[in-house]
């Protein structure tokens, strides 16, 4: 019993973290094109920095505990706040925009559940000093290209997209007053988990009677194509403060990813910390939870003794992403490093010289492989090749005796005699980029 | 002070986060063309599990916390114990040998000094199910390489080996009953820190007399080039018991790794843990803590509810090889993401259209980039371009209603005209490797 892993918690043993590889870098690979630079932080932070976007009420979501000074330390449950810090440690120097991106593991103490668990890694990118619709169809842009790289077409996937300054004025115009308009948001977002009556209820004391509720309800439910804002404004009576998602709208479509998109004015997200846009993205189906979630939040680095400094980014944790691949079959077969060379000694004399020969091809960048077995059957040894899906074989006879050896393309079955000094160069020009 | 981070720890921003990313990316390329697969495990593991292989005294090292539970649960200070977990519960089903690496971030709660932090990055490899000198030599083998990846070279560093079965040999024939063993490998261990008195005085009750312990000490102090056993096997008088150190010899040299190694029997390591060959790769002057360090560890999975598996291995933190490489000048200077192409738009018309070509490369796997700023003049914008070190501009004009623009070469500052669906297959047959 003491020696199983934690509830919640994963063992990647080769295949898994293969897959986690492959992800992670392909994250990787789509921030750097879209101009993106990495940054990381500190497994464990203060316990106090993450009170400060969260209240009290985050510290049971938390895994505590004190260093030797009895100072409380959490382990991350988001990167959000270490950036935060990062920021307004450095506001002054940094380039505006800034674009960062970092892909944490992080830890909540939650009870795990099928798209949840206790560590997970995170893909955030995020957008600092810019406060322009361009930056916020940017950073969707960029989870369209992880999308599209991973082979997920719009089909697959929504982006619900909202917007808290056309929200706020749609309540407001049903009676909201501004005391009552973040109850209101709060309201929304547990709008999902309520019975028609308790959510009448709970609607009254916010200054909406039954028909402005029922209206609310019904808004929040609505949902329009992106490039269909005419039609959302009518339905919705709204002429002002639409501005921004239809500057939103514009640009969406002039990054070619309207498609993916729709407005929906159920979306809310972190209440207290989202000023603009807001958008989750969510498996067409509706079936399983957000893939990823993001937004517009322009006040959160002057929360953390920063400027005043707008930002927009998003979060994209692995499981539910992993969860929607492996649902459409998108998780490729063979992810294991395949050796660009898997040396065959067929004589113990050979044998001998194996060692000189392996650490030369490794050393000149050769993936680079041999038999721990003592057997010098061609047959069998060339099998072994096969089963790890080698490029070459090199096969090291009497030829050895004129620095020479056999080499034999694995696909092709060619085989051809050359100087051990040119098998890199050989198998090198041969390189072919794999899918 | 609330918004500080934790003391110990480091915040990776763009030039910091690049230097982690290169090291660990070498780290895994090495490890890949020697023949190794990723692996990882949790960030925490049950404090439990920490105490199979240290005991209760490891406890006060760990940042360790419950669970809701009420389950202790600690903070990883290194991979060992979660790779002995993980291999004792599929042992049956790995193949011999299993070769795994893994880069995971270690925390231990001590006090930060040079070269040792709270939080660090550490690349380990194991080779387990193999008892065999060839595979301790290929894990030598496989730091070595890593080194000349990094431009090292065997008068940067010394790679000290030593041999429990031969140290025992020696502490035996100087007096050492079999029931002190342990305490006298303890002495071993601390004999740097003490007085000649104090060795004197601690090494009595060990059933060693003033001469056996100043011999002891002088034995402790020899160093023996690799290929010089014999002159080691005539100071010490040992004839016996150092077969498996001629063995590791002997393929030291055929992997061709012989002059970065020296005899070191004052090298101890892990006491309760190795059982044949341990090694220690220290900068040559001495001047720092040891760079890695590992050895042979045939007992530890059998520790951990395995079965008998024998294992090599080492581990190698981030904190000290940054260190020695900054010391010799080997950090290279431009880790930054190079753009491929930074677009240019030098009308508003043009820029209205650079969304869609920005989003085209991008997609097209091209690190693009481009101004954010409202300027549409060419030397102003050139010059940005520049100074992200962009390899081509690609200037957008009025060509751009036949779907045309301009690519400039930003080294050789030729430019010609293309249209906009070749600037992908352009650029990319251009690509040249990067050093």
């Amino acid at each position: 019993m003491k020696l199983q892993k934690p509830k919640g918690t994963r063992d990647f043993y080769p295949e898994d973290m293969a897959w986690r590889q492959h992800l992670c870098d392909a994250w990787r690979k789509v921030s750097i094109r879209n101009g993106f630079e990495q940054v990381d932080g500190p497994i464990f932070e203060r316990l106090d920095l993450y009170k400060v976007k969260s209240g009290e009420g985050i510290v049971s979501e938390l895994f505590h505990f004190n260093d030797r000074g009895g100072r409380g330390l959490a382990l991350r449950p988001e990167f959000t706040p270490t950036l935060a810090r990062m920021v307004a440690d450095r506001a002054s120097s940094l380039p505006r925009p800034t674009k960062w991106f970092c892909i944490p593991n992080c830890c909540r103490a939650e009870n795990p559940q099928r798209g949840r668990l206790r560590e997970f890694w995170q893909w955030n990118i995020d957008m600092l000093g810019i406060d322009s619709p361009v930056a916020d169809a940017e950073a969707i842009f960029t989870a369209v290209d992880f999308f599209r790289e991973m082979g997920l077409n719009s089909s697959h996937l929504r982006i619900k997209i909202s917007h808290r300054q056309t929200v706020r004025h749609i309540l407001s115009k049903l009676g909201v007053g501004d005391d009552r308009m973040l109850a209101a948001f709060e309201l929304l977002d547990r709008r999902d988990k309520m019975e028609p009556e308790e959510f009448a209820e709970a609607a009254a004391p916010l200054g909406l009677d039954a028909a402005s509720a029922g209206r609310f309800d019904e808004v929040c439910r609505m949902k329009y194509a992106a490039g269909r804002l005419d039609a959302m404004r009518e339905a919705l009576s709204i002429h002002e403060q639409i501005e921004d998602l239809a500057a939103l709208d514009e640009q969406l479509h002039a990054f070619g990813i309207a498609d993916w998109c729709e407005y929906d004015l159920g979306v809310v997200r972190g209440l207290a910390y989202y000023t603009g846009t807001v958008f989750e993205v969510h498996e067409a189906t509706g079936a399983m939870r957000a893939v990823a979630g993001g937004g517009r939040y322009d006040n959160l680095i002057e929360l953390f003794d920063g400027p005043s400094m707008p930002a927009v980014g998003f979060g994209m944790g692995d499981v539910v992403i992993s969860l929607v691949l492996f649902d459409k079959g998108l998780i490729p077969e063979h992810l294991a490093a395949r050796p660009d060379v898997f040396i065959v000694p067929v004589s113990d004399a050979a044998a001998a010289r194996l060692p000189g020969v392996l650490a030369d091809l490794r050393s000149r960048g050769l993936h680079t492989r041999f038999s721990y077995r003592s057997t010098r059957n061609l047959g069998k040894l060339l099998k072994e090749a096969s089963s790890l899906r080698a490029r070459y074989a090199l096969i090291l006879d009497d030829r050895l005796a004129e620095a020479r050896a056999h080499l034999k393309d694995m696909e092709s079955g060619e085989q051809e005699e050359v100087m051990l000094t040119e098998v890199a160069t050989r198998v090198n020009s041969h390189t072919v980029v794999e899918s």
